[in-house]
């Protein structure tokens, strides 16, 4: 059998602690995941780029796409923190692991690091594997030894230990004993189902580890909220691998956050688990790994969420111009993350002029001003606006304000989408736009895949000759959301669009009782603070 | 002064354990929260039904719409269970309690019960307050020894608490003492920051209870991830009181989850800490007050979300079928939520067969029919559609192919949508829709807010007349995602619209390129699936 055995690499940070991923794995399991190949390499090297230690890439033999996963990985990857890891099962009951098909696939896989997952509740043992308990014993022992004698590193997942120690404390420690014995470098104590609390899990790990000397992991779900703290518990009791997936994801609630674990375990603990600098990196890989799974990013998650660091209460907002350290348990630079100050009905002055201070519109201290922007942004919230996820919309009214007048770089007078669907099935969808812009009135046409897209082509048609920096503009986001939950399609509608141009990103808003009149508004604030921060000059 | 004295309401719990909730104060803080006085009551009302001791209502005096609620809930709402709180500071430096303004708007508040906030933290009152420690002191003794004497019951939030004690552990310390000798019936010791880890705060309050006598609660935001755990390790250092909110709301990454904190305190510690039969209300109330927030509930939050109990891999779905409670660690009808099987590309025919039982329709093992069910979910997910999301759409797909045929109610010819934004600002909205019923062809034409409501009731001028039960058919809610983030307007729309009889609700799914032909194969599916369920016959 020929299989590639890799070596670590050069950087890597001391054996002694590890900060184990399975986002590939376990991660995937998350309500909503769909991963392709692609998807999965682009998330490895996100995370290779964070600085784990391992990286478990899925389980080759029982998927055709993590086997594709494991080929691709160690031809196109070249990592420079990260161990490759494949996941598999234990051999079948009554047979050899050296003749088990789902045991050669991990060998085939290249993988220098496997991970065996192993029963260790006995009733698992007999309902769900349907053998003894004894044979299960032997199943461990025989595929770990194995694979070591095959030069792979193996780590042994005890599923459900937590509960199994529960119910058969000496059963669960056997398992422990025999992956240990037979060559296992770490036995992962695995809460499957999620249900325990730190203080358990602290007591659990601490005898386990004086019963049985074997060096041990832990693997928590976030079933009771306490996936976090479960970890860290567990390394408070004197585990030394920590199994975690970026973001949380995982099976129902989720899995052990790798992001709030390793910001702990550096900032909190003063332990050096990531390489030097990464932990500044971790707020922009968490959202880029949002984005490769399709979810939008936990705004409310610890250290990167965008609300993780943000402040609306007045009273708060006063004090943070004294001294933000007296409002924060640590800098929000350490982690890659920033201070906002919140814009909402509920802010006082003192969070608009800080506002106006962040987005570099100086507001002097100009009580009337300030008191008007104030009004002005309640006065809007209560429609609908929120001006919270679309700072580019809130800097157009804080400049008008500010400035006596709206910035305009065009003026509509009207416009038109038409939608059709053909009795062939196919759709037309057509936009008429009348503008005014540098005193010229211009009427444009164009088509689109939607009636959104026209409009934004036809808008563009009619523009880009008086301003070219709008070809670099790119919608890159569209979100809609229905405010009032009760009237569905009657209801005010909100749309969020996010605008790049190609180096920075901006949001703005549109709010109307028409989805498509909506988008328009968010449209045109979206083009005119592209326009602003080109620096093109104002000029209807 | 007059002022309401209320006494403690029949069914109250003993006062041993304070479960204090602070959704409608420090829950509101939460980006993108703007509570409504109505909004208020409606939440309190929840609160009250789900049994909590205390619902801590706002800051009367310092905000209109706080001192407008408790005006109201004391004239509206008929406690059972809590007791209303009102929040305030001690009194001005240099001031007495008794000639304090915002004192005397806690007192006219009528609330029975007041939470004073007070400073514990040397260089918050240096700082922020700007007076003397010893200053600091006699507000404390003043104002709640002045409150007390006015017939109420005070507890203090010592603000800053755990960062204070870190700094100066005495001076944290004698903050603490001037509450309970002042009267204060438990002093709350707040992590204001959030950045305590659950160790640190058991041995804080051990040391703090033993060193002061008084009795303590925990106040824990989630800056760590830790929230949960944080107050229950308070709870297993001896402190009896817990201040959480509903979901989890509140200021940056929020505030401590008061469903997974009564949970555990319930299940897992064994303890009473709500009026018997609540705790099956949990995962309903949880919602309801997501919906009053205007939030969408947290599909992943433990115990109450959508996901808690929905198993996706296959591995598990087989084994689930010999004993669900091998996979979940408490039976999910004891906090309201049931467990679901997911049908995603990842789930195997297990998975689709439970799947299937669980829908009402009996695949009876028919193994070929399955594989096609399978296959054709993966090709429809891989076009975009989701059916996690979308039982109604997948019972749809799933009864095609076990009928051989699609149900159908009517069929398109063709419809056409124009939205028109008109000089004068107005907008026009007209939709057209060709369809076949019963043998006849039909021509409707209809206005809307918007081009999916025009179309809506287009279809419904249609078909009203074959279909009578239509009239009780209500969107409430209607989601758009735009499935590849990097292309905006030109990429896959995906629709998900929520339809009620009044009686249940159900969700189906349309995607296209385009926004409104994706809303109107929801809108299809959506009346289809009503009418299946109303029993009506298909007739094309």
């Amino acid at each position: 059998m020929t299989t590639t055995e890799a070596t670590a690499p050069a950087e890597a940070l001391d054996d002694g602690f590890h900060v184990f991923d399975t986002t590939l794995r376990d991660g995937a399991q998350r309500e909503g995941i769909n991963l392709t190949v692609a998807d999965k390499l682009a998330i490895a090297r996100h995370l290779d780029d964070f600085g784990v230690g391992f990286i478990e890439g899925g389980w080759p033999g029982a998927n055709p796409r993590d086997t594709e996963f494991f080929a691709r990985a160690r031809a196109e990857i070249d990592f420079r923190n990260a161990q490759l890891v494949a996941f598999g099962a234990t051999r079948r009951a009554g047979g050899s692991a050296a003749e088990d098909p789902q045991v050669r696939a991990l060998l085939e896989s290249g993988a220098p690091v496997i991970t065996l997952v192993a029963k260790s509740h006995d009733r698992h043992v007999e309902l769900a594997l349907r053998t003894t308990l004894d044979e299960n014993l032997e199943m461990v022992r025989d595929t770990v030894s194995h694979l070591v004698s095959q030069g792979r590193r193996v780590f042994v997942d005890c599923e459900h230990f937590f509960d199994g120690y529960r119910a058969n404390p000496e059963y669960a420690k056997s398992v422990v004993r025999t992956a240990h014995e037979a060559g296992a470098d770490v036995v992962v104590l695995c809460d499957t189902n999620g249900g325990m609390l730190p203080a358990q899990i602290t007591a659990v790990v601490s005898t386990v580890l004086a019963d049985t000397g074997a060096r041990l992991g832990i693997h928590a779900q976030d079933d009771t909220g306490c996936a976090v703290a479960n970890t860290l518990a567990a390394v408070d009791a004197g585990a030394t691998h920590v199994q975690c997936t970026a973001n949380g994801y995982g099976e129902r609630v989720g899995n052990a956050n790798l992001f709030p674990v390793v910001a702990a375990l550096e900032i909190k603990y003063g332990r050096t688990v990531l390489p030097e600098g990464a932990l500044a990196e971790m707020t922009r890989i968490s959202h880029a790994i949002a984005e490769v799974v399709n979810l939008t990013p936990s705004t409310h998650q610890p250290y990167v969420g965008v609300s993780a660091f943000a402040h609306k209460a007045g009273l708060h907002a006063s004090a943070i111009k004294v001294d933000p350290d007296l409002y924060q348990h640590i800098d929000p630079e350490r982690v890659g993350n920033t201070m906002r100050m919140l814009v909402s009905d509920m802010a006082g002055r003192a969070s608009i002029e800080l506002k106006g201070r962040e987005l570099g519109v100086d507001l002097g201290g100009d009580r009337a001003l300030i008191a008007r922007v104030v009004e002005r942004v309640k006065e809007r919230e209560l429609a609908g606006y929120t001006y919270e996820a679309a700072d580019a919309s809130f800097e157009l009214l804080l400049r008008a304000e500010a400035e006596g007048r709206a910035r305009r770089y065009f003026r509509t007078e009207s416009w038109r989408a038409i939608v059709e669907d053909r009795p062939d099935g196919t759709h037309a969808n057509e936009a008429t736009v009348k503008l005014w812009a540098k005193g010229e009135r211009i009427v444009a046409t164009a088509e689109g895949n939607g009636p959104v897209n026209a409009l934004d082509r036809a808008l563009r048609v009619a523009l880009e000759r008086f301003y070219p920096q709008l070809a670099k503009f790119e919608l890159i986001d569209y979100k809609v959301r229905i405010l009032e939950g009760k009237h569905g399609t009657e209801s005010t509608t909100r749309v969020l669009i996010s605008t790049t141009d190609g180096t920075r990103e901006w949001n703005t808003v549109g709010v109307a009782p028409n989805v498509i009149a909506a988008s328009w508004q968010a449209l045109e604030d979206a083009y005119t603070y592209g326009l602003l921060h080109a620096g093109v000059e104002p000029a209807e």
